[in-house]
């Protein structure tokens, strides 16, 4: 086996998740992240854990929701089961297609999500400790238009770092933006959007609930959210891509959208439900070693120079105990290119210019 | 997709389950069943049921039982969790190579065994449906030394019958057995073994918790069990050949056994713990549509002109309310060829003889 292999699924034993004598961990994995599974059963038993092998996603769930009544399913009542006496969660994706659900009606897949929101949410609030990550897969390398071996070295580059180092870098980020109030981004001619997070934790995230990992990330005030934005990079759900996304907000709530290409794609995902029309997320990628864009949310939104946003749903470490919390079937992230023409301004003070922070070398007020 | 892949997930789906709006399903397989599996979620779907993935064994369960202290490990409780909720389990078998665990010790599989036993006992007491079935796959294919195409026609052959004809078939020897008190089976020199099953329903298996199936078996009174057998064909346990066991029986209890080759792994089988030095199954193979032996169990017991007897766990449907039930962790079949040299009597009376029945062209008393 590949060693890196057995090194990445130690950093999610050992630093992700902390596996220790008796805890019930689920790994949650396809067919084609094999080797990854492997040499997790391997570390979990080593460390006195006992793991299950859990696979959702792929061809059989898209077999499923086109042949299902929709309207007539309730909450898996076993897998909420497995979910409650598990004190682990290990998430891993890797796909041989990952257009596998692209011939699903979008309005099926949000009803799907829709009814899959409770066991989400069992996972953020049980004090479930989990984890997503990546095995590289052929389908994944296709889309990021990389050979699979070329891919393979680009993921475990992006896993195995330092991360304590990293973990200081981010630190003075979240020194500027834990006590803030307002932030302001600012980017080309068709994004100023501004927005409180008063009172809300930055999250200094390195390995840990992502690997690879490497961004600062906190919630907005659901409705303090003012202006517009016109997202830089496609934002691909279901396999689906929509392109150069644009949205604009009055008091939280999006009230025009538009896309240069399937806006309708779009248009289905705010309608999931009030929550998808405001935004559950703001963050700021931090992480130099990820190089280059492969059109996969969790690296893209930890490289330098970006900053991104969700729709939908907020992780709950990211909003503070006496402030309300926006709550979704759906989290959808979505980035904008901060390497020029851009700056992020945190209570009336630029904090980033083109990509530069003012902690770094090169920054000009 | 394969049509018989489809088909083979209508039967297990309407005549093996039967799922209706609202169950819990479990699918148990691995990453070399795809297609049946994919099958399944949609079947599944369409009757309105939920379907979530499970994979234990392979690759993966090897290294984790390698690498865990057994001793300190404990039934995993996410896994219950899961099973608690289940109104449907689905056992897909599938291997890309049978030999997987072969270099496992096998006293550590033992120790795996009787972990997971509360497990096995609560999918037979909980009134959870449950069907074990077997997705033609390369690794099968060897084993049986037979192409993957080949054996996957043999697969569907063996799966796709009128289940209707070999159920009023069966039902005559059923109607022998299942008010009998004593069964004697003799074959060759070294085979002549008598039990009671008074009390004790013999069960007509068709297309129900085996898929193939094609056999009546019922349960031997624990403690009843006199005389020796030799059987047959080889008994696969792990990955690894027991070949030409054989058990001597006092008052129920193995007192000597043998074996041609590998007889270390029956002896480590027979110390599983005090069941598995008991019968708890005799079964009378049925299947005539089943003409050759692929060393697999599933289809080798339903074979006509064989008998099998299985140490450890007995069936619950087979063991009569009154009667006493045998318990442990394994449950081993193992087969004697009745083709010639041999009969079955019952209360005295010969009721096959060199494979032929008593209600069958051919028999001579």
């Amino acid at each position: 086996m590949d060693p890196r292999v057995e090194r990445h699924a130690e950093l999610i034993v050992d630093q992700c998740t902390e596996i220790d004598e008796g805890d019930n961990v689920i790994v949650q994995s396809g067919p084609e992240a094999e080797d990854l599974n492997v040499a997790l059963f391997e570390k979990i038993g080593e460390r006195g854990g006992m793991p299950t092998r859990m696979t959702l996603g792929g061809r059989a769930m898209r077999s499923f929701i086109q042949a299902v009544d929709l309207d007539a399913v309730t909450p898996p009542e076993h897998l909420v089961g497995l979910l409650e006496a598990a004190d682990v969660l290990i998430n891993v994706r890797a796909a041989s297609n990952v257009a596998e659900t692209s011939d699903v009606p979008p309005e099926s897949m949000q009803a799907f999500a829709q009814i899959m929101e409770p066991i989400q949410e069992h996972i953020e609030n049980e004090d479930t400790e989990w984890v997503l990550t990546q095995h590289p897969a052929p389908g994944n390398a296709q889309k990021a238009e990389m050979s699979t071996d070329g891919y393979t070295d680009f993921v475990y580059d992006a896993i195995d770092q330092d991360w304590d180092a990293q973990e200081e870098h981010q630190e003075q980020l979240v020194e500027i933006l834990d006590p803030a109030s307002e932030v302001r981004v600012v980017a080309g001619e068709q994004t100023d959007i501004s927005m409180s997070i008063e009172g809300n934790p930055a999250v200094n995230s390195v390995a840990d609930k992502n690997l690879p990992s490497g961004e600062v990330f906190t919630a907005p005030i659901p409705e303090s959210v003012e202006g517009t934005v016109r997202f830089d990079m496609p934002v691909i759900q279901h396999g689906r891509e929509v392109e150069g996304a644009y949205l604009e907000f009055e008091n939280g709530e999006v009230v025009d959208h538009e896309a240069e290409a399937n806006e309708d794609v779009l248009t289905g995902i705010l309608g999931t439900d009030d929550g998808a029309r405001r935004l559950g997320e703001l963050g700021i990628g931090m992480n130099r070693d990820i190089d280059c864009f492969t059109a996969n949310m969790l690296f893209d939104e930890k490289m330098g120079d970006t900053v991104h946003m969700a729709i939908g749903r907020s992780i709950k470490e990211s909003v503070g105990e006496e402030n309300p919390k926006n709550e979704s079937a759906i989290h959808l992230d979505m980035i904008l290119d901060m390497s020029e023409d851009s700056f992020i301004e945190v209570d009336g003070e630029v904090v980033q210019r083109d990509g530069t922070f003012v902690f770094e070398d090169g920054f000009e007020d």
